[in-house]
């Protein structure tokens, strides 16, 4: 059999491929934004079993392009205006090869020291990129550290474990069987990503979306933010009952609609509160930001935080996967996940004196991420990344200026950062239902043409507890201003034909 | 600031990185195979904060050099004969720069319809490539199908999730608050992998490996396989105390010595303790083999178990990370995993038409990992594929003969598929604990002296309950006879220099 990794074979497969993507991002704005395919499309063009024998580039190329092409929906488009950015770069995306390339592990420091140390590294350079305290760094003294996990769901996932097992330590609940100890309860806003509960749910602290045995999800204000006072209330409300508050996830930004939660009050509730758990923050997408000086205040208070994590893989150009998570207190996460067989051991764990990233984790296996985030900060600089925030926040105070500026729409939130929230006004004798409907046909219309695609959520407005509003979310990697500007344009049109 | 997706710019690098690549893949012998950095070498090398303006490919490359590669443990080095194999090559490698370069999220169907269907094809190629049985594909009328996890540890969690919650459903228990539910407990050999307990940890059902309250690790018989009959005691102990078993994981070749749990039994002993739990099989490494036919024999049985994971990343050419999920219970997995937030809200995934992966694992956010099993199926063909793990085999079944014509050399346990366990035979006069360290020095000389790198594990033999032996496992993508016959020159030289 020929060497599955022959030099000579790669770079030939390098280079056609290369040449495809090439064409495919010169291109990229001739596609319709979302996929038209019909669900199986895909499915049924595609043979039913493996090729028993090898096939040619040639027929994977023609199948790219007549099937699989037309079945993306395309993310790096500059009209791709949903959810939030998942940023791609060129540094990224070479970094990705080089990890493939290379083909390592890095479970342990000792299955390739540079895999955790580059990665110990890059979390360092990114925290002080957005200020963190040096305590969330590996800085000598520093009890904690930062480490890359997939997503934030899984970071959420991590934080409420490590929360669990630290605050029971704390309660000198460990030798109590589980059915005798109190009730841990964990707590998040009403607004927060549906990764909460979901971590909960696999966690086993809720049998699914609905069951909030455990799970307090905690007022928020007309700004959508968490109530400082409503938590504090739930928590001594839960520690009068005999129940453990373990676990406050604060978010740093939502999903919906860019609500900060406050950290500093948040933390001083706790603290009255006697609350004895772990406080994590979900700053998934926002924190990006916080590469640039004018945005740092929603962290203030981050230092009483004992985790957070963000998303360099949405607004920072490093592509997915490559979620941040920082923790103050490396030995409690380490003290919640690790267990060590002795094929995994080794002299350089045994020593302590390395980090070994599996017992920071739920998988064992890793890949070399950190390469994306050196090469992305190497290659753009710190200002760089500044400038990508910068140019995504002043085309959304533009787009913010021309929803301002027509009547038929209103801002419904306030705008904050690169998320605009807005709709179609209530029209007189219309039903919040109908307002709704028509906003929605708004929004199918825009997806349905091709030319641009934004998405929805529903939050609490005067007129319906929860109203569907369209999400402007702008920052892609090739979204400029005129991109903005047009999407506008066809917005009003659709509006038009709407009367 | 400049298209951080500038094509010119993207082809540019990558002609420089593939460069790079050529030249470390073709040099790759000349390199140690365990790296011997210090710890912090790197760390300490490089700068503590990340620089303002960009810099140049050229001293990016630079560091590559000097600082990273000498501080990487060369998986894809021939003679890296450690853990098990992590596959690379070329095609799985294009395939992630396809990925990377697309930039695509594949966390709803409509987020890229082609991410989520070829995710299911691939999954059904893969099935019947090592023929599972049709109710864990994606055919008319299954109620199962396949999703690619990062790893499997990340699929004993789901699974271990969703068995929870179909067990709680089955015995009519959602609606009993969770403190007055019985124990729940879970299954694995003392043999299985540390991946088992450390889902038990996450999902709140033990506090650390030393908490087995919930945990039962059963008996294995002489090849270390597990007791049926044990396991059938230990649940209707389990039973009679009026606890709830739900969960029996079984390992399809353990990753100390590739013991096989003999899972038709499993299932028998499983029915008559009147289990209603969810069966799991994990067999991450060796069920790759079953591409081969005469290896199949693992998987008798696998008809009557309700998921199986295993990882096309080790020994079928696919890189990391890419474990392959099945289940016969789709509905299952989503009952236990799905939360739909306005937010996350489509046509698509309300028509109940389409697939979403995103309730079929932890993370939200996925890549498109599918392309890697695309790549790697159609460019080697399945008879490629075969033919890998049966060269595999044969240089596992030529070291095992080198191994048994030397008498100071003795095979612990029957060699199995790719991975043989041997050691240094006890001396006469020599407590156990002395032919452990001795086997351990032979190791350690092997491995710093860098020519390959073999690790070790503990498993219970006539002499010790946990003698240190040493593990071959045979089967990285470069490996051939001459590497696996240099290998044994150098461990019966390093033999010689011991006595």
């Amino acid at each position: 059999m020929p060497n599955p990794l022959d030099p000579d074979a790669l770079q030939q497969g390098a280079d056609r491929l290369l040449a495809w993507l090439h064409r495919y991002h010169t291109r990229i704005e001739s596609h319709p934004v979302l996929s038209r395919v019909n669900p199986r499309e895909v499915f049924n063009a595609l043979p039913d079993a493996a090729p028993e024998t090898p096939q040619a580039w040639d027929a994977i190329q023609r199948d790219l392009d007549d099937i699989i092409l037309p079945a993306i929906t395309h993310w790096q488009h500059p009209s791709f205006f949903g959810f939030f950015p998942a940023n791609a770069s060129g540094p990224a995306i070479l970094a990705e090869l080089l990890s493939a390339g290379l083909g390592l592990q890095g479970m342990l420091w000792a299955t390739s020291p540079a895999c955790t140390e580059l990665e110990m590294k890059m979390a360092d350079w990114m925290a002080r990129a957005i200020d963190l305290p040096e305590t969330f760094t590996f800085a000598p003294e520093s009890p904690g550290g930062g480490v890359i996990q997939g997503t934030a769901s899984e970071a959420t996932l991590i934080a409420l474990h490590a929360g669990r097992k630290r605050t029971l330590a704390r309660a000198n609940l460990l030798d109590t069987p589980r059915r005798d100890r109190p009730e841990l309860i964990l707590y998040a806003s009403a607004q927060a990503h549906s990764s909460v509960v979901k971590a909960a749910m696999i966690a086993g602290l809720a049998d699914g979306p609905e069951d909030l045995a455990n799970v307090r999800l905690i007022d928020t204000d007309a700004d959508l933010a968490m109530h400082p006072d409503a938590l504090e209330q739930a928590i001594r409300d839960d520690l009068a009952l005999g129940h453990l508050p373990f676990f406050v996830c604060a978010t740093v930004g939502t999903t919906s609609s860019l609500a900060f939660d406050p950290l500093a009050p948040i933390a001083d509730a706790c603290r009255r509160a006697n609350f004895t758990g772990w406080l994590h923050a979900d700053a998934a997408h926002a924190a990006s930001a916080c590469v640039c000086e004018e945005h740092r205040w929603m962290l203030k208070g981050i230092d009483r935080f004992d985790s957070l994590c963000f998303n360099p893989h949405k607004w920072l150009l490093t592509n997915f996967d490559c979620d941040l998570f920082y923790t103050r207190d490396r030995a409690a996460l380490i003290d919640a996940l690790s267990i060590t067989p002795e094929y995994l051991r080794n002299s350089a764990s045994d020593s302590g004196a390395v980090v070994d990233y599996r017992d920071w984790q739920t998988p064992l296996g890793r890949r070399f991420r950190a390469l994306k985030l050196w090469f992305v900060m190497r290659r753009f600089g710190l200002e760089g990344l500044r400038e990508h925030v910068r140019e995504g926040v002043a085309m959304s105070e533009r787009f913010e200026q021309l929803v301002r500026a027509d009547d038929r729409f209103e801002i419904v939130v306030r705008r904050k950062l690169n998320l605009t929230c807005f709709r179609l006004r209530p029209e007189p004798n219309e039903s919040s239902d109908q307002t709704g409907a028509r906003n929605k046909r708004l929004l199918d219309r825009i997806n349905t043409g091709g030319r641009a695609y934004l998405t929805h959520t529903t939050i609490p407005l005067a007129d319906h507890p929860s109203a569907l509003v369209i999400r402007m979310s702008i920052g892609g990697s090739t979204t400029r201003m005129h991109h903005v500007e047009q999407a506008w344009e066809l917005i009003q049109q659709i509006a038009d034909t709407l009367r």
